[in-house]
């Protein structure tokens, strides 16, 4: 049995419960205050991502812009030049490709970056707007239905204040009409006990106190009747306040119950409550929006690449030999060789033989033998001179040819951005290698001009 | 034998061999001609391209700094929010996570784009000031080599010119001797008939004309040594201009080389000019320039896709769920149930139980029997609420997730530019589908709505 001092009194318990219902309720305001908070950050971030896509939209289109009136600059000036045929024979030759598939390509980007732009405009930024108007609409009725889910809940939690209240009013009546109770038993059997020791004190007295005896067991039997009903009536209002208590303890218990709703609440509706302002398409919409940019983005890769693959492959093309055969076809007239120089008799001369006979035999003979020592001799230096050349070609070649394009190490910033800068710069041009690699092949080439020269007999 | 209508006499031969060698010399100038046009137009090639990637740069540095500033706009936002744990709270947010990578896609992509114009500049350019300079430089040397190869052939040329009309002219004489030499014969062979017939007419003379004849015979016999003395000279002379014309017509016929001489410059000089105008460095360093822009720009397309697959694995990762979750881990306090309302005993009350004893007894079992009829019923209703409200979310959940994302058909245009603007702007929300389907929504979801409001006991 728990001591009387550690009954909570009546004041204490509704004091405590009123703190628990304020705590509850501010608890629900804070999270109508959340849920306000991550509309306002939705509707913030929605309206960022719109003005991010609009000014990101002026952006590509200005890009665009520039990249057209660029492209434009110099397609403009092919078409101005006055002969049409000769700019279009040049075309054949592999550097005037890639030169023309390099404007080409600013004209892909230029129109690819005005296509993103658009997209952006008409397609994305439309997205986010219904996103906000969704989002908006959704959270309004969200905050309908949390308003009233937590009115609901207020209102079971006064129903628990008001049965516990109730409870403890019956039971306080209780306890007082079994006190009462139990003071008037105490108050009777005080009575009986008195009337007890009267008789008693009585007995021994003469028979002529039997008539005054009978008045007053008329009256005691008369007060006791009324005591009796008196404590017949208090015995039912004790009853009937003991059950009353009984049954308010019952409501009180069966309202334990709340705490279901409570859980239901917290437990459930919250969790709807926000998957509401949250699911109904939020992050699907935001979603679609999202993967719309990446499709124009990855479209705009594609388009981009291939582009460039184009651009690859004449870079792969560029070939001198066909270039220089090309030219000569272009040019047919200037470079071919004439007709040949055919013996021309004199006045109807017969002989378009060599006359080998004497007396002109022996010096042609010696002259055939000059001939041949010449030939062998300039044979043995034709040949060293080809090796030369093909060696100092080979240098050249090798020098011209070395693969120093790669580029990626400018991607790969280090963490700080301020060094972006001076690394690309310092890759090219002021490398030392660079600058003998420069001298060594201007000196080569000075060495096979001047074989060439030489060798030219 | 031919006849002599059919020879050409020496100043037609001499006029045709003019005729042929101004067309060579003419040709040469041209080729030379053709060789300055092609170092101009490549020139002009190596200067266009230079300018090009001076603008281009300018273009990607005006791009650069417009996506910096973007980006900058909305961090600066974030930097400048008073909270910012809160701030730092939203970024577990999905949502809030793609916004965040959307910026940094942008800052990126900037520092990229001023990393390709610093490629441009630093780079690229200079290997176009480094192929022009090269370019110039051969294209001088080759033209000296040309030059002398040209005066090469121009002087075996002319020695085909000399040696011929050196045979025309010891031919000429060859057959003005040989003519003079048959004339005399004719003459000296006339002059012995003559003394022939003389002789028979004296024969029947009488003897005293003998000494006559004598005289005569003294006579005709000095004057006959003269005459074979003058055809012996006319022999030798013949005989010797005949061997000079041998000799020269030999020189002549020998001279035949210089086809050989005309087809080496035609064929392998000219070839090896062009290949060293084209071929030392030309292609190879041009192909070495456009690879490094090749490079660049696939290093920014590498890089961009980077950033892009960040950004399409956090919209893959958009999700109401864990945001849920997150949200109510971020705000604990506000999202926590309270405790548990616990029976309050009043004034030590012992019993903590339901009283189902009499006469409360039957009450109890009667709600009791009320409350799980209602239950049942409720359980009936909530299985249809649920139900229905499953497939209304599930219609919503169709509508919100429909894959309309891709926009692959805006990048595939049409052979007209111009068509492009209006393609992409009829693509989304113009559609009537669209606002077809947002009605559908916004009708699905009033549903939503009332069903959940009317199924919230």
């Amino acid at each position: 049995m728990t001591s009387p001092a550690k009954f909570k009194k009546d004041k204490e318990i509704i004091a405590e419960y009123d703190t628990q219902v304020k705590e509850i309720r501010a608890q629900l305001t804070e999270q109508m205050k959340c849920l306000d908070q991550q509309c306002e950050l939705r509707v913030q971030l929605l309206q960022d991502l719109q003005d991010f896509f609009r000014k990101k939209a002026e952006i590509e289109m200005d890009y665009s812009r520039n990249l057209e009136k660029l492209a434009e600059r110099f397609l403009a000036k092919t078409r101005s030049t006055k002969d049409q045929q000769f700019k279009k024979d040049q075309n054949v030759l592999s550097p005037v490709n890639c030169w023309n598939l390099l404007l080409n390509q600013v004209k892909r980007e230029s129109r690819d970056h005005t296509t993103l732009s658009d997209i952006y405009l008409n397609n994305i930024i439309p997205r986010f707007v219904q996103v906000s108007e969704d989002s908006g609409r959704l959270f309004k009725k969200s905050k309908e239905v949390g308003q009233q889910l937590q009115d609901d809940l207020m209102k079971v939690l006064n129903e628990l204040y008001s049965v516990m209240k109730t409870y403890h009013m019956y039971n306080a009546d209780s306890i007082s009409a079994q006190s009462k109770l139990k003071e008037a038993e105490k108050q009777e059997e005080k009575q009986i006990g008195k009337s007890v020791k009267q008789e008693d004190r009585q007995a021994p007295r003469s028979p002529d106190s039997t008539s005054n005896v009978r008045i007053e067991e008329k009256h005691v039997r008369r007060s006791s009747v009324k005591k009796i009903e008196k404590m017949k009536e208090k015995q039912a209002k004790y009853t009937e306040n003991k059950l009353k208590a009984i049954k308010a303890r019952n409501e009180y218990l069966l309202a334990e119950a709340t705490n279901a709703s409570v859980f239901k609440y917290y437990i459930h509706d919250l969790s709807d409550l926000i998957d509401q302002c949250c699911d109904l398409g939020y992050h699907a919409s935001l979603n679609r929006a999202l993967r719309t940019f990446l499709s124009a983005e990855l479209n705009l890769e594609q388009s981009k690449h291939e582009g460039l693959d184009a651009i690859e492959n004449a870079v792969e093309n560029l070939d001198a030999t066909s270039d220089k055969q090309r030219l000569m076809e272009m040019y047919n007239n200037v470079f071919c060789p004439p007709m040949k120089f055919e013996f021309q008799p004199h006045m109807g001369d017969m002989a378009s033989q060599l006359c080998a006979q004497q007396p002109v035999q022996s010096e042609l003979v010696q002259r055939c033998q000059q001939l041949q020592s010449r030939l062998s001799t300039l044979k043995i230096e034709n040949e060293e001179v080809k090796k030369t050349m093909e060696a100092t070609l080979q240098t050249i070649q090798d020098i011209v040819t070395v693969e120093d394009f790669d580029v990626s190490d400018c991607f790969q910033y280090s963490n700080s951005m301020e060094s972006v800068k001076s690394t690309v710069s310092e890759t090219f041009m002021s490398k030392p290698s660079i600058a003998k690699r420069r001298a060594n092949q201007q000196e080569t080439e000075q060495f096979y001009f001047t074989v060439r020269l030489s060798g030219r007999q």
